[in-house]
C-alpha cells in the first residue's frame, strides 16, 4: 500500500467523540459532550424561515454562492460587533466558515508551517489541537489562571512564536475568562512580540454573570483573527461560523476557503439570516443565557453538596463548562472507568494538554441536562471520587457494585 | 508582519470565480460558469422536506451529528451504487463531505506530502488543482484523448507517483469520457504501479447519450477513493458530496474530516435524504439529463453554424461542458478580452494546465442557458474568433465597435 501523508502519523479521532459513543446508552448521565441544549433551538422559527427563503429566493438558496459568504449575514455580524462591542468591523472583514472548526483549519493552513512555534492555553481547546496538529506545529502551552494566562509564561512563550491561540471568554475546557486587565496585557505582549493572534470566541454571547468584555481583537486587529459561531446562539447543525480579519490575512483565508469547500451552504446562511431578521434575537439569546446560568448554578450547588472538599472547581461566568482538578496523584482516566460503570460520564482533562500533563483534571458540561439530572449525575460521580480518594480497595468494591447494577 | 505559511506563496483565487464577477453584468451571455441550471432545482420538494424534517426531527436536524454523515443518507448512496452500477459498496465506506471540493482537500491532506508526484489529466479540473496545490505536490500531467488518458504517457507518469486524480466521465473541463476499454487499462496500470487513485465523478448521473459505464473504482477499490456529489443532481447550495473508500483510507479521512469541520450540515443532509425518499428521483435526474442534452446539442448546432471550421470542439455524452481548441498561435485569453467587450464570456483553458500549456484552448458551459441564448452567445463568440483569425487589425476594429456597444 502506498504511504499516507506524514501529517497523518499519530493523528487520532477526537477522544471526546469516542467517549460520546460510549455514552449513547440513555441510562448514562453524560457531562462529557459539548452540546448546546436542544430545548434552546428555534425549530419553529427555522421552519418559518425555510418556507420564506425557499418561496422568495429558492433558486439562489440552492445555487452556488460567493466564497466570502452571504452578504446580508456578513452585514448582520459586522453590525452586531459595532452595536454590542463598539468594534469597528466592516462586512468585508467577515468570512463565513463551515462552523468555527473550519476557521481553525483555515487559520492553521494559512499561517502555520511545520515546526512553527504555536502557543496555546493550558488546558487548551481540543478542536484547535486537532486542527493545528495536522500542520505539525511546535506546541508551547501557557498556564491559565483565574483571570487569564500567566503573563510571565506567555511573554516567554511568545518569543519567536508564529501564533497565539486563545479562547478568551468562558474557555473550553476550563470555563475561565480573561479579565479586562489581562486582555490589555495580552494585547500589549502580542504587539511587542509581533506574532499572529487567533482569538476564538464561541461562547462570548453566553455570559450569565459579571460584566461583558470586548474581545482582545478590539485592541489589536492587526495580525489578528477573531472567530465566532452560530452554533451556540442559533444551532450547531447548520455548521455556520465566521472569521473576522483584515487585508492580506483575509485575502489568503478566502483563497484557502475556496480550495477547502468553495463556500459554506447557501441555504443554511440564508435560513439563519432570515431567522435573525424576523425574530427577537436578543430575547432568544437571553433565554439561552438564563437556561445555562441556572444549570451552571445547579451543578455548582450539587458539587458543593456532594463532592469531596479537596476537588477544586472553576467558577464560570458564562459558557458551557466547569473544570475540576483532583488532588495530585489521582487519574481522571481511572475515575472515568469507574464513573462509566456507575452510569455517569465526563471528559478526562489530559486530552486538553499538549505537554502530557493534566492527568488529574476533568471537564464537566452543564448545558445539556436539567437540574435534577445534574444532581443525580454529580452524586454518582462524587461516590466514584470518594472511592478513588479512599484507595484501591474502595475502587474495586465500587467497580463490582457498578457492574452488578 | 509575521510570515504566512509557505504553502500560500503563489496561491491565488480561482480565475473562474474572478471571471464570474465580470460576468455579473446581465447583458453578458456567460458560458464561463459551471453552474447547474436553477430550473432543475427541486425548490418545492425541498420546502416540503424542510417542513417534514423540522416538524418530525427538529432537534436532531439542528444539533451536532456524526462526522461520518447521516446514516440513512449514506445507506441511500451505497444502495444506489449497488442498484445502478452493480458495485458492492457498504454504507460504512461512505463519508459525507461538505461538497466534493472538501473531498479533494481531505484526500490531499491525507495522502500528499510536499513534493509527492501527483498525476493529473491534461487538461485537468481546476478545483482539484487548487485544493492539491496547497499541499505542494510535484505535478505530472497526462494528455486526454477522446476515450481517456494517453496510456503510454500515463504508464510513464505513474512510475513512482503517489496518486492519480481523474474525472472519468464527462470531464471538467473537456467533456471527455473514459471508454470501457480505457477504464480497464487504467485500472490495470494503477494496479501495476500501486499508487493511490482518486476518481472524481460529479457528472456521472448526467449522461444524455451513449451507454452507462461503472467507475474505474468498481474494478479497483483497493487504495482508491471515489467522489460523488449532490450538487449536480439535487442542488449545489447544500454543499453535499461524499467519498467512497475503505479501511485505513476511510479511517484517516474521518480523522481529517473531524479536524476540518467536525461534520457536514445536519439539516442539509436530512433535507436531501428526505427529498430523495419522498420523490421520484429517477424522474428528477431524467429531467436534468434531457435538459442538458438539449442544451448541449443546441450549442453544438450553433457552433457548427457559426464557428470557423478550424476550431476543434469535443463531443460530450453528458455533463456540462464543451472544450474548444483554437488553431495554434491563437490565445484564448486574448479572445476573452474581445469576447467580454462583445458581451459573451467563457473560461480560457490555460487555468486547467499545470505545465503552462493550453493557451489556445477554452471551456464552454452549456448547462445554464437556453437554446436561443446559446445561439446568440455562440454567434457573438464566432465574430470574435473570426477577428482573431484575421489578425490584429480586425481585432482592433472589433474591439472599438464592442466598446461603443
Amino acid at each position: 500500500m502506498p504511504q499516507f501523508a506524514a501529517r497523518m502519523q499519530g493523528a487520532q479521532r477526537s477522544f471526546i467523540r469516542e467517549i460520546l459513543k460510549v455514552t449513547a446508552d440513555p441510562s448514562v448521565i453524560s457531562f462529557a459532550g459539548g452540546l448546546p441544549n436542544p430545548a434552546s433551538f428555534p425549530v419553529a422559527e427555522i421552519a418559518a424561515a425555510a418556507q420564506a427563503v425557499l418561496a422568495e429566493s429558492g433558486a439562489s438558496a440552492l445555487q452556488y454562492s460567493p466564497t466570502e459568504g452571504y452578504k446580508p449575514l456578513r452585514e448582520w455580524i459586522a453590525r452586531r460587533y459595532r452595536q454590542k462591542k463598539g468594534m469597528d468591523v466592516d462586512p468585508a472583514d467577515i468570512l463565513i466558515t463551515t462552523g468555527s472548526q473550519q476557521a481553525l483549519d483555515l487559520a492553521a493552513k494559512v499561517l502555520v508551517d511545520e515546526g512553527d512555534p504555536v502557543v496555546l492555553e493550558k488546558p487548551g481547546y481540543l478542536g484547535a489541537i486537532q486542527a493545528f496538529s495536522l500542520y505539525r506545529p511546535g506546541w508551547r502551552s501557557v498556564p491559565l489562571r483565574e483571570d487569564g494566562p500567566d503573563l510571565e509564561a506567555l511573554d516567554e512563550a511568545l518569543a519567536g512564536a508564529k501564533l497565539f491561540y486563545a479562547v478568551t471568554s468562558f474557555q473550553n475546557p476550563s470555563g475561565l475568562t480573561y479579565s479586562a486587565a489581562r486582555r490589555t496585557a495580552v494585547a500589549e505582549l502580542l504587539r511587542r512580540h509581533g506574532c499572529f493572534f487567533l482569538e476564538d470566541d464561541p461562547y462570548g454571547e453566553l455570559r450569565f454573570s459579571g460584566a461583558d468584555l470586548p474581545p482582545v481583537y478590539a485592541q489589536r486587529p492587526e495580525n489578528s483573527l477573531l472567530l465566532g459561531t452560530f452554533s451556540k446562539i442559533a444551532a450547531p447543525g447548520f455548521r455556520l461560523g465566521w472569521i473576522v480579519a483584515q487585508g492580506e490575512i483575509m485575502e489568503r483565508l478566502v483563497i484557502a476557503k475556496q480550495a477547502a469547500d468553495l463556500h459554506t451552504g447557501s441555504l443554511d446562511q440564508m435560513l439563519v439570516h432570515r431567522f435573525l431578521r424576523d425574530n427577537d434575537f436578543e430575547a432568544h439569546v437571553a433565554r439561552i443565557r438564563t437556561l445555562y446560568g441556572a444549570q451552571c448554578r445547579a451543578m455548582q450547588a450539587s458539587i458543593a453538596r456532594h463532592f469531596p472538599k479537596d476537588v477544586a472547581v472553576t467558577r464560570p461566568e458564562g459558557g458551557m463548562f466547569l473544570w475540576a482538578t483532583l488532588p495530585g496523584g489521582l487519574s481522571s482516566l481511572e475515575l472515568l472507568k469507574l464513573a462509566v460503570a456507575h452510569k455517569v460520564a465526563f471528559v478526562p482533562g489530559a486530552a486538553f494538554f499538549v505537554d502530557g500533563s493534566g492527568e488529574n483534571t476533568l471537564r464537566l458540561n452543564y448545558s445539556n441536562a436539567d437540574a435534577a439530572t445534574i444532581d443525580e449525575g454529580i452524586r454518582r460521580l462524587a461516590r466514584c471520587l470518594e472511592a478513588c480518594l479512599a484507595g484501591r480497595d474502595a475502587v474495586e468494591t465500587l467497580l463490582e457494585r457498578g457492574c452488578q447494577a
